[in-house]
C-alpha cells in the first residue's frame, strides 16, 4: 500500500503490526504440525496454542481453560448462540438488542426457528432495560445476546446493568465483544463472550469464544468437538494473542490518544453543513464514530476520499456485504444513507485527522452536486445567511 | 524445529516452504483488509483472493467461480454434505464409504438425522462398487460421499468408476480429496470437492470447496453467505494458491521419489517379523503408507522413534482426537492397534527413509518387550527357524 495512504476503516480489521506479523510468520514456521498429535512438532504447535490461550484469558480476565478459539468471529457468535440454546432445549426463545451483529441475529434465528425478541434501543444506542427486562420475562427465553460496542455507532453498552437484569431471570448473556476487546477495559458482566483479533490488529482466520465454567453448553454442530470448527490454526491463535499483548501494553495511552481524535473529529463534524454525527458520545469506544451526511450517498463520499488517499468504510458495518442501508442506524431513528464509518487505529495521528477533516466539507459538497443537490457555495441563489 | 529432526508425518499438516511462507507474509503485510469493502485496500485483497482462486481453480480443473473457500477443510466437508443435501430436501438419505473423515460422517449424520448408508470397502481400501450402486437404489438418496485417497491407506478410489455409477442414479457425488491434491493428478469424475491446503505444505486456516455449476446446494448454515463461513483470510488463501503452484511446478519428479521411497518402506517393512503394509500397492496415493505392527502399541512405537527425532502419526488419521482405534484398518479387516502412519512430505530424501528402517525394528521390539512380549531375539526358546 502507497505510503501516503490513510486507512481510517480500521473497525474489525486493522493493519498488523511488525510485531503481529512476525509472529504469524514465526507461527507458520515453527507451529504448522497439528497440534492434536504427539510428537515433538505437535508438542510444540500445542505449547504455542496454551500460551496464547493463556495470554487472551489474562486480558478477558478468565481461567485459560475457558477460551476457546473458532475460525473466524463470525463462526465464533454463530457457535456460541448455537452451543448455548441448545443446553437449553425445551425453552427456545433467543432475547437479543436490535443493533447485534448479522451473525448474532442469523443464529437466533436459525436455532430458534424465528423465535427471536428483539429489544430496542434509544437514540444513542443504549439498550431499553425495561424493554430487555419485559422480553425476559418470557418464561421459555434461553439466552440473551448483547453487544458490548456497537461497530457503528461506537456506543459501549451498559453491561453491569444489563447483565444483572439477565442473571436475575436465570437467563445467560451471551456478549459480543467483537468492537471492544483490545481497545479498552474488557468488560466483566457477561456469561458467554465473542472476540475478534483482526479487530485489534490481529490476523484474520481466527475468532475467540470464552464460555464462563458455570455456563452450560452443548455442541449444535455435526463435529462431536468444542468450538474449534475444524481444529486451531496455530499460527494465528499465537499471533492474536501478540497482538493482543501489544495493544494492552499501550492500552491507556491509545485509548487517550484515539479518543481525544475521535472527539476532534465529532466536535468539528456536527459544525459541518448538513452532518449528525450518532452514538453516545461519552460512553463509546475511543476509537469509532460514524458521521451521516444528509442528501448524500455514503458510498460516493467513501469513493471520492478513497481517490484522495484516505479510506473509510459505509454501509452497515454488521451486514456481511456492507452496502446495504444501515439497519443499525434506523433502529436510533437516523437517516441510514450518506454514512461514513470510522475505525481508527493506534497509528493514526492528528495531522491525518487534520488532513481528514479538511478534505471531508468538500467530498460531502462534490457528492451533493454530482446528485443534483444544490450546495451553498454552489447555489448562491437558494440563499445561505452567511458562507 | 532443530535440524536434526525427521518430519514423516506431512499428510494433513506439511511444513511450509520459504515461498509458501514469504506469500503468507506478504498476504498480513498487504491483504489484512476486509475485501468485502470498496476502498483501494479492499479492492487489493480482493484481487489477491480472485488471483489465487484462479490458481487454486486450474490445478483443480474447473472455472474460477466454480471454486469458494471456508476457514478449514473439515467446515468445508461438512458445509458441502450439508450444501447439497438441503438442496435435496425430500429425499434425506446418505451415502458414504465407510471410510470417509469423521467430518464427511458427522455432517452426513447431522443433516439426514441418522440416515446414512455406509459402503464397505475392500482388503485394499476399494469401494465395493456393487454394494455402492445396490445402496443407490434406494429413491430417496441426497448425495454419495467417497473420498478419492484415504489419509491412512492411501489408496485412491476408482473415481470413473463410482461417479458413473452416481451419475446413472442422478445423484451428486462429494469428493474429500483432502489427501490427493497438490500430491498427483486432479480427479475430474466429481460433484463437489473439498481439499485441504495444509496437507500441501499451504497454510492450516483455510479450505477449498469446489462445486460444479450443474449442482444444486442451498446453505445448510445460520449466515445468508455461501461456503465461506465468516468471511475468507485473505493471506492464507493467497498462500494456499502460493504452495499449490509450487507442488504443481515440481509435482512430476515429486510424485515419483515420494514413490519410490514408499515403494522401499513397503518392500522393506513388509520382510520385518508382525509388520503389514496396507493399502493399494499400485493405485494409491504417492506420499502415504500405514505400518501395522503385529503386538505393539501404535503410540508407543511413536513415542519411541519421536525420542529419535523421527516424527510419524499414529492413531486414526481421520478422528478428531486422533488416539483412538483406527475405524479405517477395522474396515479393511486390519488389526487397528500398533500401525503407524506416514506422510512423506517432497524434502524428505532416501539417506532419512534408510534411517527410519533402520531404526523401525529396534523401536517395535522395544515396544513389545516393554509390553512383556516376547521378540525373537530376547527370547530364542520361542524359536525362529532363522534371523
Amino acid at each position: 500500500m502507497a505510503l501516503t495512504r490513510t486507512f481510517l476503516d480500521a473497525g474489525g480489521s486493522a493493519p498488523m503490526t511488525p510485531r503481529a506479523l512476525e509472529a504469524v510468520r514465526a507461527g507458520f514456521a515453527d507451529g504448522w504440525a497439528d497440534s492434536r498429535r504427539l510428537h515433538a512438532e505437535s508438542r510444540r504447535a500445542q505449547a504455542l496454542v496454551e500460551g496464547s490461550r493463556e495470554a487472551i484469558a489474562e486480558v478477558l480476565g478468565c481461567p485459560a481453560h475457558e477460551v476457546a478459539f473458532s475460525p473466524s468471529p463470525l463462526i465464533a457468535l454463530e457457535r456460541v448462540v448455537g452451543a448455548v440454546h441448545t443446553a437449553r432445549r425445551g425453552r427456545e426463545r433467543v432475547v437479543a438488542s436490535a443493533i447485534e451483529r448479522d451473525a448474532t441475529l442469523h443464529a437466533a434465528h436459525y436455532y430458534s426457528s424465528g423465535r427471536v425478541e428483539t429489544v430496542q434501543v434509544d437514540a444513542e444506542g443504549h439498550l431499553d432495560l425495561e424493554a430487555f427486562a419485559q422480553a425476559l420475562d418470557y418464561p421459555d427465553v434461553t439466552l440473551a445476546a448483547v453487544q458490548h460496542v456497537n461497530h457503528e455507532l461506537g456506543t459501549a453498552q451498559r453491561l453491569d446493568a444489563i447483565h444483572e437484569v439477565a442473571a436475575s431471570h436465570q437467563v445467560p448473556l451471551v456478549v459480543d465483544a467483537t468492537a471492544s476487546i483490545g481497545h479498552m477495559e474488557s468488560p466483566v458482566a457477561w456469561d458467554a463472550l465473542v472476540a475478534s483479533p483482526a479487530d485489534w490488529g490481529g490476523p484474520s482466520g481466527v475468532g475467540v469464544v470464552a464460555v464462563r465454567s458455570r455456563t452450560r453448553w452443548l455442541p449444535a454442530w455435526p463435529e462431536r468437538s468444542g468450538f474449534e470448527a475444524g481444529g486451531a490454526a496455530v499460527p494465528l491463535i499465537l499471533a492474536a494473542a501478540v497482538a493482543l499483548q501489544e495493544r494492552m501494553e499501550n492500552r491507556e495511552k491509545d485509548e487517550a490518544h484515539l479518543r481525544s481524535l475521535v472527539d476532534r473529529i465529532r466536535g468539528e463534524a456536527a459544525r459541518m453543513e448538513g452532518v449528525r454525527v450518532v452514538g453516545d458520545p461519552v460512553e463509546r469506544a475511543p476509537h469509532l464514530v460514524t458521521l451521516v451526511c444528509e442528501g448524500a450517498d455514503g458510498e460516493a463520499i467513501l469513493s471520492r476520499l478513497d481517490k484522495d488517499g484516505i479510506a473509510v468504510g459505509s454501509g452497515s458495518a454488521c451486514e456481511h456485504d456492507g452496502f446495504e442501508p444501515s439497519r443499525v442506524l434506523g433502529a436510533i431513528g437516523s437517516p441510514s444513507t450518506g454514512n461514513i464509518r470510522l475505525g481508527l487505529h493506534p497509528g493514526i495521528d492528528e495531522p491525518t485527522i487534520g488532513r481528514f477533516l479538511a478534505l471531508l466539507p468538500r467530498a460531502i459538497a462534490d457528492v451533493r452536486s454530482d446528485a443534483g443537490m444544490p450546495t451553498s457555495d454552489q447555489q448562491p441563489v437558494w440563499g445561505r445567511v452567511e458562507s
